[in-house]
């Protein structure tokens, strides 16, 4: 791993919950939407996981910044910005949605919230959605407000959570569904709470807006927490590639389409609804995808993949390894790749060098199982 | 400073030349525009700012990305996008462009290199211009490609930058006026070179596509540059606030206007041409600004600004300050301040509160004298 540190600056933007985290030991971190995003505490790598599947973790993610889209074309513009038919969606709803251009490359995967028919926010992965969004209403003359507001995420996570989180917002916490999302007291104070986030673990995610009870709340969890183990905690490396959670910018980016990275039920090219790149898409999936995001299970016990890492057959280039991580689940290196066609097969055998060793793998499906 | 680690991942982008200045110290990284960019060396922060005022250093700036706009619509594209009258432009000059919204809002503010009339680079700052550009110009329906190519700029800066380049390259490259830029040959491969860079000591920024001649060039700009007391280095803190060299994010963004930041000259309101937010800016002028950027003198001998800091007056909040460091030069800490009407005026006096002691400044402008 790098020990070399990062230089702060206001550019990259501390969160609420800064000050407290370093107090708690946090050692890493990456940047996220030019903010600090936790990824690393005293614990190793491998403790911090069987913690997170077995207690409850807080996390700062306030890094996964909103874009509030308002107004009377509000739902235009963000249907027109994704390729999953929104046209159903309804009020309280969290919806995971592909943004792509006109072109059908990837721009961001945000989970979208409807606050209402004319008021959603993109909660997003790290790239500048706002701008996108700020150039199209722009261009198409639409009447929206676009904004960041202040809203800075906690993440509640791991199959303790709905205990913890029981004890502090009371039973109706629990009857929340998953994707749900709904208002809660904490003290006088409403809070936006939605069960979700980003690891398979089961958990919330708290939306704070009032910063001021947000931060009582982050103490008032860990005070509660004791009895649950709660421990600081971030985006898992091993629990987010063992449970496929796909990560912009590391496992796709905007020169992939969503056929590729697997978001077949996010792509709905049949609705009415207009969203830019549909009639790209049609194209591609007539003509069949170029390329895979496939898992991959390589013989090694450990890798760190600061950059794409070619995969090849017979000394070939089929494509690249993006993520991966050592998994102690499955005794191995796990990661993912975008592979070419015809080789994205299950099963395939491939190898790839590392540490100028070449070692060997097998293509799989993802989730791992 | 802060001594918590970076932690790497694809997301945060290598540069070709990330492996050569972690052997030669590299000790601290931000990260810009999704990249590595070097922040700190083995020499203390004052020995690399002697070393740049007087001899010649080799930087690791591939993070200024570039986004490529070309075809028939891209000079119309580019317009739109700032408020600096291009009309006049040339090909093979470099502008500085504000770019902003249609609020006036500030978004980025790249060097504009205009290739030919159908084809520009903005070579810019740390926010996704890409995704504004592509908004614009598919709500547009513009006929413009927008790209971003595969360019790592290496910035050759410091007064004795002239010798070293003019030993590479011969005595033409010394003909290059101030933000002009050519084509030039190294064994065989042509470089695009600007004078250009983000130091006030001189030098130039080689436009690096051919990624395999730039690591020879890196390595051979090291090897002539001996005689010169070549180092790596980066953008330097105390030189760049001391020259005002604003940084986007920092000092400035998407909450200001170009009329707050001192970017008058730039704002060419007068001109025919159109661009986003000409109104808007016209309304501002007309009505004067309600805040306006300043440089702040403060009697004291360190600072790390890692988020604003509330300037007051009599205890009242008038500002905050934005980037802030102890001068040797100086022998003060000098800061970029945002400071609000009607206090803007030079020789306020200010307070400052730095680890729980308040300290006393002075307005003034910038750059500092």
């Amino acid at each position: 791993m790098s020990s070399i540190n990062i230089a702060k600056a206001k550019r990259l933007r501390s969160t609420p919950y800064t000050s407290r985290i370093e107090k708690q030991g946090v050692t890493a971190y990456s940047i996220y939407n030019h903010m600090l995003l936790p990824a690393g505490f005293k614990d190793s790598l491998e403790d911090s996981y069987y913690h997170l599947k077995e207690h409850v973790q807080i996390w700062d993610v306030a890094a996964e910044r909103q874009v509030e889209i308002s107004g009377d074309d509000s739902a235009k513009l963000v249907q027109l910005m994704t390729c999953r038919d929104l046209s159903k969606s309804k009020d309280g709803r969290c919806y995971y949605c592909p943004i792509i251009d006109d072109q059908g490359g990837l721009i961001n995967d945000p989970v979208v919230l409807r606050l209402n028919q004319n008021k959603w926010w993109l909660s997003i992965a790290d790239s500048d959605v706002i701008l996108f969004a700020k150039g199209l209403a722009i261009g198409k003359n639409f009447n929206v407000k676009i904004v960041e507001p202040n809203v800075d995420i906690m993440a509640v996570q791991g199959p303790k959570s709905f205990s913890l989180m029981e004890k502090v917002f009371g039973k109706a916490i629990t009857d929340l569904k998953f994707f749900g999302f709904d208002y809660f007291d904490f003290k006088g104070a409403k809070h936006l709470i939605a069960r979700s986030g980003w690891s398979k673990q089961g958990g919330y995610e708290i939306y704070v807006q009032n910063t001021e009870s947000g931060l009582k709340l982050y103490d008032y969890l860990f005070e509660l927490g004791t009895e649950f183990n709660v421990k600081p905690g971030c985006p898992h490396l091993i629990e987010r590639i063992e449970s496929a959670l796909l990560s912009y910018g590391n496992d796709f980016d905007l020169n992939d389409n969503p056929l590729e990275c697997g978001f077949d039920k996010y792509v709905n090219l049949d609705s009415n609804v207009n969203f830019l790149g549909k009639e790209k898409l049609k194209e591609i999936k007539a003509k069949g995808i170029s390329k895979k995001l496939m898992g991959v299970k390589i013989n090694h016990d450990q890798i760190n993949v600061s950059k794409a890492i070619e995969i090849r057959i017979n000394s070939k280039r089929v494509g690249e390894l993006r993520s991966g991580v050592y998994s102690p689940t499955f005794k191995q290196v796990i990661g993912i790749a975008m592979i070419d066609k015809p080789f994205f097969t299950v099963d395939t055998k491939v190898e790839i060098t590392l540490n100028n060793e070449t070692k060997t793998g097998v293509l799989c499906n993802i989730p791992f199982v």
